[in-house]
């Protein structure tokens, strides 16, 4: 009578699987043959993942079945809200706080009364080489969903 | 001894006009050619404008010149946090919950310890086409900061 | 340069104008021909109305052309959080707060890792006749969106 | 003299059972011969079981007999807040906030001064086929309790 | 187009006015003949008044017919949270945070499974003389409801 | 070198024996010759106990001596906020959100400025049978005390 | 019909009437022989003043009967809690986050299980010379009440 | 490599020795010749011992070394905040949210612009009798600091 | 009776003199003899101005003897909440929660127990010039205070 | 398969080292050769370290491989907010809530829109003798970035 393991418990074990091996996010992904960002976010616990994805980053890794159980789980989903003060991950939150009012009334200009799906949606993270230094760029695309009664 | 106009005063007062003469926000950004999310932004209250700016802007949309002195002011950048639950605005605020933390490790991977700049950083709005159902596709683009003593 | 009247001043005037005229949200609705439960939310600021609706409304309920205008505006939608301890509205939160946490796994059980739509959503409010007490029976049927990368 | 077992512990272990032996939330309540949304909140922890009703869940779960003990106990309700961000669950929270005042107003318009009870209340969950995508449809159907000094 | 008093607004006057004249809230109570605690929440703006307490209330007082008008709205309830830090107000919350966990386990021992209601319910307020200082002596008494699905 | 026993730890041994026994918390009291409010609340950790009365309970509930030396410990009072949302401990805090300002009103009105005490107080519970359904009786009880510089 | 000054309203013509005279709270509390800690509280809005007290300082301070009239009107008692990280009050709150555990384990060490009144209190406010700066001694005195069912 | 006991860790070794031997705080101050309220503090561990006062303590009380230890380390000071909510420390809140920003005044006014320090600084605790009711008389003393740039 | 103009309408009066003259903080720092980052404060209504300073402020900006008169106030210090999420002021917020407990560490360690002073203290604000890009450098500088009973 | 040591967990088994040895804070700074705040947060989780440093440190305070191991990981940053309370840290926050507005004014004055860096960014930490009492001296020192499209 064995409950199994939670998501979090999980992504420990992967993070500290992944530090000690020296991999990187992308190189599990590839193995896996799956979006990076998606990859990243399902080991840190946030979408469920299939039982041949969950098995084959287990044996990547060398993590126990009991892990690649915890990963094919149903999540609860979204961050403790306390992880969103760390520098690194402010600065998305500090954008939207400037740009999202400007953002929902661009949504509403060019689209009508409606939203960017959340769920139908991915985020794609690169590096563009710039000679004043490299940039960050992720992107957003969700579809539009008009409120429909 | 009157003080000048507050940002907010200002934006409702842009907002008025742009809706009673039916502009969208990217006609008025044409207008004074600067990009459409910055503009957007900046009429909101949360980027300062030029006195160029500020007067064409106020002349195309016949606002008084209180309208254009509060434009040029250095703002108190940020949303009122009841903004944020708007249900438009709030998809940006779930991806963030869901992704941010895998965003933060993408980041660390490829670049080192550091952070997207939020100040040295541009946003993109752009509708893509799409047979399922168009899609907002939004690009968050900063300058990579590594941590530097 | 009087800027637009603000949606929640919009929604005093015709709240004021229905009690003094002692008319139903139902009949409002029928004037324009409109589902209750969308009506009743649009003049209380949570939903734009065509110029035609917002003009039927204020003819209907003899009210001033500025009130139209403000009834068409696009809404930054979301209650007032002080307003959800209202004893009415407050046992809606409850049940959210015990059957929550029930509905997402049925949710899940039966769709698969998604959500059920706010947005391609509709809400229904009706009266059922019961010897043991007339009851509120309230029907929320939003479209499943599933997790789509 | 060990305690009984709390009733998230049991809740965690149901959770453990049903997901390792594949079965719906709906396979269960048939087995106890209950409604759906109240057995699923009830092995949640959101409502007290018979021992009838207790011992049959554990018996068709291979469970101890501690979960059966914990299963009867009366609860202390209400879920956790940081789970109401989940996505799935978080869309019910915003219809709250935007149709809550209105169906306040539909309330008292049709009943009076009262509420819907959250008792004397029942919640059910259907899938509605549709072509342009299925629907959940959930439906809230409270007793109306008027003021009553 | 004059929108109807708030009920804050409608209550200052009720407060002025009964301070002015130097009534007791049992001398206006039973000027309407209508329960002690009832009225004084009434007329703070915690219930709706008939017209016919409406008016001989601002009769009473010599208050204008616009006062009476908003007495007879339909109230959005609940106290603003500074106010119960009041030391008078506060030694309830503080009764309640000591007592409330041992009131909840009598009302299942009794009752079981179910809650007293705070709708059919009323409260008495009286003062009972005693040698030791006479006592304030509250009770509250609501009809128990069951869980009943 | 072992601490005594938390009186959160104690509350939930003596909570399971309770059960298991299937005794009332009635029972208990008069066991200990006790007021129930009082005892329910002392052995939920509200109050200490004598050294008699927590000896006796432990007898009585064949409960460890270290049980009894946690239960004579000094508390610190007060319960878990979280708790506070429990229906059934929830409408005593919708009832203070409704009537707190008017029992302030009415307590200055009969006696003055002060208030009545929480520590010179007792609680009694009790059930009053009614033929539309038996009613919850809850009386507070407290010494009034004046403002005294 | 207007209503009465708010006490908050007052205490600001008081605040200015004060400075601007260049009078200290002591020769005010003089004036209408009180104590001092006691009148300071009570024109800031904390304490309901005497007709013969308020009248005799609206008369010092050349300020208009309405100021009088408000300062008698019973108050709701406490600070906006914004005022409290001012550095001059927060030092008393620190003090109370740094030795309040202390001070409470010192009233039941010496007095048994009870409390120190904040209503049969008073606060008494000198400067003591010392050689090493002046120090201000702020002395809390209140009643023992005891816990007493 | 065991790290060393937290101080709350330590604290609760202390109050459990001294309930157990039956000893008062003021005993234990005797035995380390130092000020009452400050041993309390240093004990529940906002304050630092020397290697000497710790020693006593432990020797007194027969706690091991590790207590000790603990007792001697820099700590981080400020009482969790639930635990201001016991009313025997809720009443000094109590005192702060209705006096302090008259102490505030009265410091200005004596003083000049600038604070009480609450680190040179020293509170007494004593019991003064009373024919009416012993009280409690908490004395704050702390060395004026003048805002000096 | 008109009360004293508030610090934070004197503020915005000052500030928007300054902008429409175009004057720099150092300017009027200058003009009245006195630090830069104290005068900005002052300016904003952190600090009492002499009256001689008030005056010859606002003979230099051309304001009302009503704003020289509220510089001089004695002012409850703080800053809104809000205002500390400005990009701008948050990176000294976000520098405390990375830096803070490292020079809590670093204060003990050189100084002993003990706090630096926030009011004998003073801030530094320079530019200083470097080819990579030229940098701000703030200098917090405040009295060491030990613990002192 | 066990997992990585948490952060926290080293900083605790470093900070156990230092005060059992004896050490100052920057004793063991200069053992690796790097800045003395830099040194401080690294170890208490703010800062990844390298293997080098990592490994020196646990050697110099004979540490297990598993705490260097920890040091190297990429952290989270950020102080619980529970901490900012403590007094010697509070100051830092206090000053930041009366000065911050007073610098951004002064940032935007001297080098227009844009922050301070507080990512390329240091911190100093110096005793400056003063024969009124010697001072905390901390400089805050980073680049200027200007809000650039």
């Amino acid at each position: 009578m064995t409950p199994i393991m939670s998501k979090s418990e999980a992504a420990r074990h992967v993070a500290s699987a992944r530090v000690r091996r020296g991999l990187s996010w992308a190189r599990i992904a590839a193995e896996i043959d799956a979006p990076l960002v998606w990859t990243t976010a399902a080991l840190l616990g946030q979408h469920p993942m299939t039982r041949e994805q969950a098995e084959r980053v287990c044996d990547f890794l060398d993590l126990d079945a009991a892990v690649a159980e915890s990963l094919q789980l149903q999540p609860t989903r979204g961050a403790d809200p306390a992880v969103l003060s760390d520098p690194t991950i402010y600065r998305f939150a500090e954008a939207l706080s400037v740009y999202g009012p400007a953002l929902k009334e661009l949504v509403h200009d060019e689209f009508g009364d409606g939203i960017m799906s959340a769920i139908n949606f991915r985020v794609d993270f690169a590096r563009r080489p710039d000679p004043d230094g490299d940039r960050v760029v992720i992107t957003f695309d969700g579809k539009f969903l008009d409120y429909r009664w």
